[in-house]
């Protein structure tokens, strides 16, 4: 076997064998296959696309690539991953309330990268917050209190560690076979027994229509289910972003916020939603709608709150800054942004958003960029909602003073105004 | 200006601009665009295809790549070049003959490679030819005798030399935005006033078709005619080997004899139709035909014999060679190939015996393998001629006794027999 005969084959849209995918993946791993053949195998697979039997043999290569995780000393684990979005703290409000309805929560996340945030850059928001704990130290925080939220270690899914930078310096990340393959590798890798993808579409997510939602959604269900996860997956709207916040400290108050109560609509749907599916998969109640009962029972019992504390605790963190939100550090510079006009919110482009964000320092455009905890943007209405002239639509926060202007005219474009109110868009779009 | 956007937009299947490719051919060539981008964007351009604006500023970015060579003090030089085929020693037969009937002739050629055989492995099967001298010497011999033949300077079309051993490395050497950018672009580097292009179409042919073999050459006469050089190509026929001989001192000698006269029909056939065009584009007849007769005379005279004599002599080889081929060195080991039918010969399939005769170590896998000139193939018959049960048809020629029986394996497949004869193909199929 050798890699160019497998360049050749791709390039001439015929389909690889199991034994050639895990060649590709292992030589590549190791360093033996240059990155320049892997850069036009990539490139032949973006343009010539992959069956599913291939995707799932991709994807299974790569999660053996590294360290796979034994999570079944720990019960019936369910994963929830969401393919990236603007504003979205849902694995912050929702993974304390499945620990606290008794769902073992044992979760590695990401970084943020682009207009997309990570959780794991928000949790370090908290003063104190490791995310970069041992697995023995992540397995006994699980056992002791039901949960634990740190960043993906350095040995898991080694291959697709490779294969995304390289994907990202030619142009080849906006790929299903590649998206799906490389989720679904890290989170086998990851030893979840289920898994819930939260598979977000729209102008502020990867997929920016609902059919390339699906496709990438059908894709990460055949892979998971193949490789013994039954996985579902929730296609979520993403045109607005989601809640009031982005940025780090920021989307860590709002979270804080949701768990004592205090839920915004768009945030209380998905989180009830997906929630409810995550309690049915991890055998805790049949019935969806008395699901979302447990769920707000629980959030408004501070049960999931309380959950939270311990968890920030026990990660080393500073738990008075959840207790006292105003303890949290603030940017040095703040600028509100209006709009001329009177009328209704018909958008709030996420994709703009987050971008805005990201250049006040909220985000990284490359992987070694540093981030501004405390910069991003509040906004103060939703979509559907009037504003008057020169109304405070949202608030912009940074330490870097040289960026305000610009990111305010940036937020500006991103906000459009109209004469007539627009329907409100459902959050669900769809549950495969 | 990023090459990630030109990637991307060539992913998307979308027109380079000529700042975008000048672009990528200078930062390639510096070294601050990485081996892995450039792959991803020739595998791009392999699957999306480029409009001839694209190829034709391709070619020019990299004949300017390093240096161009400037012949104007020669006179009218007429290059001329063979997309490569087996057993084309056209070139050695061809050149002589114009040099002997005024045509300066400074030519460049290449080595061999897979199954096709290169003129610079050939010239030096004469032992003591110089093909690595100094441009100055090159100029000089052309003014001194009329005829100068050595291998491509290491600083020509530089980009081209870096991006066809990637190709090469990533499967994408087949493509004719490429084959044909990297031939014009040497060819324009090196300074001819006018280019023939001899574009082979068949099986012992990089383009197995017509179609592909007229658009190749559509290309190419398109670029040359931009770049200001005017370009005629001439489609030959490459599905049996040309002449007798496949391999670097058996194909010497069939030039030596062809140039003594005893021309094969099929390499007269090229030699006259090639050279009488040459001729109108050196403005030294315009009529075809009478160009052929003057062409015939050169080798009945013995002038262009000469010629190749006195070359030979001012590239520091022993001409005693070519005055004697019993002189030239034999392989250690030779056997003959029969075939257990009798009957017409209606194929000799050329790439197989060009493999075959590779396999005898007459030609090189990679680049940097090592040849045996000794080593090839020797046919005793063509196609359409009647052979008798276990007569003779071909003999093979080798150091590496080792190969000897698996070579004669390949032979005895690529030649099939049948009881009806074939019609002779003709050797021109068409100009462009």
């Amino acid at each position: 076997m050798n890699i160019l005969s497998i360049i050749e084959k791709k390039r001439d849209k015929k389909e690889l064998t199991k034994q050639e995918i895990d060649y590709f993946i292992t030589e590549y791993t190791k360093g033996t296959i240059e990155d320049y053949q892997a850069a036009a195998l990539v490139m032949a697979i973006y343009l010539n696309g992959m069956t599913n039997q291939e995707i799932t043999n991709l994807t299974l290569a790569m999660a053996n690539s590294g360290d796979v995780l034994d999570l079944t000393k720990l019960g019936m684990v369910v994963d929830k991953h969401s393919t990236g979005g603007v504003g979205d703290k849902i694995t912050l409000i929702l993974m304390p309330i499945m620990a606290a309805l008794g769902v073992p929560v044992a979760k590695m996340s990401g970084r943020g990268l682009g207009f997309t945030g990570g959780t794991v850059d928000k949790l370090e928001a908290i003063p104190g917050y490791q995310t970069n704990i041992t697995i023995e130290q992540f397995m006994q925080n699980v056992k002791e209190i039901g949960i634990s939220l740190i960043s993906q270690t350095g040995n898991l899914a080694l291959a697709d560690k490779k294969l995304y930078a390289l994907r990202d310096a030619i142009g080849c990340t906006n790929s299903i076979p590649l998206i799906a393959s490389s989720i679904m590798s890290k989170k086998i890798a990851a030893g979840a027994h289920k898994i819930l993808l939260d598979v977000t579409c729209g102008k502020g997510a990867f997929m920016k229509t609902k059919e390339e939602a699906e496709m990438l959604a059908r894709v990460m269900k055949e892979i998971g289910n193949l490789a013994g996860k039954e996985t579902i997956c929730v296609i979520t709207s993403m045109n607005e972003p989601l809640g009031y916040s982005i940025g780090n400290t920021l989307e860590v108050i709002e979270a804080i916020q949701a768990l004592q109560g205090k839920m915004l609509p768009d945030v209380k749907e998905v989180v009830l939603h997906l929630g409810s599916i995550m309690l049915k998969l991890a055998q805790k109640g049949e019935d969806i709608e008395e699901n979302k009962r447990k769920i707000e029972q629980c959030i408004t019992s501070r049960l999931a709150y309380e959950k939270f504390l311990t968890l920030v605790e026990k990660q080393g963190g500073d738990s008075s800054f959840c207790k006292d939100i105003n303890k949290f550090e603030k940017a040095n510079y703040c600028i509100s942004v209006e709009k001329q006009e009177e009328g209704y919110i018909t958008q709030m482009e996420a994709e703009q958003l987050g971008k805005a964000a990201c250049f006040l320092g909220a985000g990284r455009w490359k992987k070694e960029d540093k981030i501004d905890k405390t910069a991003g943007i509040l906004l103060h209405h939703k979509v559907g909602e009037y504003v008057k002239r020169e109304e405070k639509i949202a608030t912009l926060y940074t330490n870097n003073k040289e960026v305000l202007e610009e990111a305010r005219e940036m937020v500006q474009q991103a906000i459009t105004i109209a004469n007539m109110p627009v329907k409100k868009e459902k959050m669900i779009l769809e549950r495969i």
